[in-house]
């Protein structure tokens, strides 16, 4: 057994437990999702990284250069961008889909990106490998349903107040429209602590490990608000047992169209590979 | 002035302002939504109420006939109901909004009903009279920004955890695609405390009234997550200046499909009506 | 029946009670504190108002004075000031009591203060009618045992994050110290929403008085931070069923050394009299 | 530089910082407290590791003696118990600290026991070698200005619902009265999410890293409130970059007086000493 794993032997706490074929009682074993040569859930931990949103073919290519160099296995960027003001920039949309594809093509990386609708989610599930449902849509059932139609692989963004139990009930909508290929992501839960963007839930990783058999990731990016401190929080979450990271990195920070200081350099990013590779081995895994 | 309106004369907390069409600096006197014969915003407390879910025709049109009764001017009613679980019952659809669009034709009363994806906000923009987005809605973007495009009335619930910045920036969405007949309604917010379902913020209404020049309402129900708290807290909305309460009543909540243990039957909806007249009429205002 | 009341006859949440002198069960009917002249828990909605600090004998005797003629029977002020930073001006302590306990005497109001050790809990019981508990105290249990043991009534004020259950457990540490003079004061919780200081738990006015006989009071001022929205927050408090508002007034808030934001003045503080009055009324109490 | 540090080069956040004495500002390098032979906030990741409750002579010898084998240098136990009910054990005091004393004499490992008042302090200050100051009386200032001024070590944990700002204010109490040695722990915050007792805010490792010279350590049991999850939030601890873990152990957990759900048995933390051991290592420190 790995030093990482988590031990669910011995069974305590009585949950109420309203989810089925997510549950591990359904599925003793961890699930692994293939995507792809890549296999969440498995021995290694996937690292995923790009910008928060497509903003250019140049910025998509230089990204995915690097990400391949370094040997980060999937692309993030955002297409569809669902903000919080409608006078913000709302993505590149099918264009920025064929920009992730093409990049996909050159640099042999895979590609995550969000869906926001019926009409995006569409498009996203016909251009990317893993279509990404986010925080603000983890109760939208109706995309939920749709998702679990189209058979993708779903990264399934836990909501911002959501409780582990609604989450896992969100993915239970996707399996239960016939898709057992989902990827929980853990990105910060809403506190009253404001010096960070969110709280990252770190104990939501073995807890979820615990009740579901679906890989579980991080995204340190979101819940830091800062670049500062995703390092750290990347490698507790290798260290607590998640099976990926999602970690948001830009060729040049200052000048993102979202989420710069947030965001990592590439330099930064490149540390923060050694150091959660040092975290892995040291459990037994690897990147 | 009446006693319950909110003095905005001096203003002391200087906010990052990001909405404009919604915000009291560009509209300063209160917004008049008028749906029908009904305005919200104006004197009158507009009270909404009827079963969480359309369940049968029969259940509806008995609902109805009580609310035209006790001078209930809008029947609520889900025909689409976002829920938890994909197991659990999801509401009768389009017949469910024909059977409130006859309800509405034999009482007199208008309606007020959830939309939860382009296809059911189309369908309930034609049947009903104010169409509802839900708290795990708020920030379904293509969803406000098709709300908006509908020019129809919309009543836009609170996220579980948005600030009421958010909040806020929902409703621009609405307004900045054209549409400025928005109600904006309070329904209880996630905290850490377990008696109630929510924390009903009823600082939230001055809060809300001195930032925005739309109406605001509550919705004690779902707030509260027990029958027996919800006329306390409709009365203490009234008191803090809401414009309308919405509040689940069902004839018999012991069967009511959803949301039952929150439900006033409808000999307590009446005494409510009684309890929020008295104090509506305290502050110079009637129901 | 007065209609502010609570009904509590058919109790419907099955909840742990780890509690007992304060329970309901333990006391069916409601319980009336008899503090000099005033009775909390009976049909007047008490009103405490008065300076956050006692910051000199004329700013207290101006106050006393005034909390006299417009009928407020109880005067507030801090001589033990809990600061959260230990370069903040600590309060006037001892020297502070005299001052309160001189205005007692000319004015006739009754006298309610802070203790925060044992030592002040000494002069505080000896110079002032009700001794109050803060809530960064509340759990501070053996500033509660002490307090039990005076045998003077208590002002309990609830935790900035104390679920209803530990605030109950709180009050039962003083009774079970043989003192049952408590007053249960909702005074804000801690969540994420920032617009307010604190978030006016406005459910927790009936969910306490259906589990514990005990009275119960708001302070709008602390849950508020800014006084634009007390006056609201107060009507609301009297609708919901408080026994009684504890508010901060100044004779001159922009000059007060501590809370001026969420300070009324006097004229404000006389109009929520009228306001609250009006409300009280309509649900059969009055002031 | 080894790798679990926190840069904190280039400063991002532009922080209202009220403190002064515990800010980085003040004193840039990591302070190192140095407690026997023991020393936080250097190299070494401090393991604090011990029964909750001090329940016998027996129990405390048999954990002391397990603590020295395994290499836990600081044994803890509360002689002290700040219980929610008056009605559960509260501890067995002087006498539990004269057991404490005596099994340091035997087995070499320091103390650390928790102080709830003025006489307790004065009591733990004479037998043991660090004072805790509990999380429910972290904003009780007079206990802290005593603290302050006693000169011995304190293990001052984080409020329940307190700001990483409020935190650092309450350790500044104790630096303004003239002791410099303090040891912050992060204990779990209270969030909405119910599955475990609170939420470990991991990220306030590295971001109170950036703002204060002061060592940090973690209670992954109080946080977790499950045994299963206290290694890998241990793990994660380490990690992110913390000094120190204080962990719950018993002989027996089924039988203990207080908090047995969130203990581990000597075999379990024999086990996470030696993961926590190879994180250590994976990023410079030992244990």
């Amino acid at each position: 057994m790995r030093v990482g794993s988590t031990e669910t032997a011995e069974p305590v706490v009585s949950v109420r437990k309203p989810y089925k074929l997510v549950s591990r009682d359904f599925h003793p074993d961890d699930s692994v999702i293939q995507v792809g040569n890549v296999a969440f859930g498995g021995n290694k931990v996937i690292v995923m990284s790009g910008p928060c949103a497509v903003e250019s073919r140049e910025q998509v290519m230089q990204s995915a250069e690097f990400m391949q160099r370094i040997g980060v296995p999937v692309l993030r960027g955002g297409a569809y961008k669902p903000r919080t003001s409608p006078y913000s920039f709302q993505g590149m949309r099918v264009e920025g889909l064929k920009i992730l594809a093409e990049a996909r093509e050159r640099y042999g990386v895979l590609i995550v990106t969000e869906a926001v609708d019926h009409e995006s989610l569409a498009n996203v599930a016909e251009w990317a490998d893993i279509v990404q449902i986010g925080a603000r849509n983890m109760q939208n059932f109706e995309l939920l349903k749709a998702a679990g139609q189209t058979g993708k692989p779903v990264l399934l963004k836990r909501g911002l107040a959501a409780t582990i139990d609604e989450w896992l009930m969100a993915a239970e909508y996707i399996a239960a429209n016939g898709n057992m290929n989902i990827i929980l992501c853990e990105r910060g839960i809403r506190t009253y602590e404001t010096k960070t963007r969110n709280t990252l839930d770190i104990s939501a990783v073995p807890v979820v490990k615990q009740l579901s058999h679906l890989p579980v990731v991080i995204d340190p990016s979101h819940a830091a608000g800062q670049w500062q401190w995703v390092a750290p929080l990347a490698r507790a979450g290798v260290a607590a047992g998640v099976d990926g990271l999602i970690i948001e990195a830009h060729p040049n920070p200052a000048e993102a169209l979202s989420d710069g200081p947030q965001s990592l350099n590439f330099r930064h990013l490149e540390e923060l590979m050694g150091e959660v590779g040092l975290i892995a081995q040291a459990l037994g895994r690897d990147l």
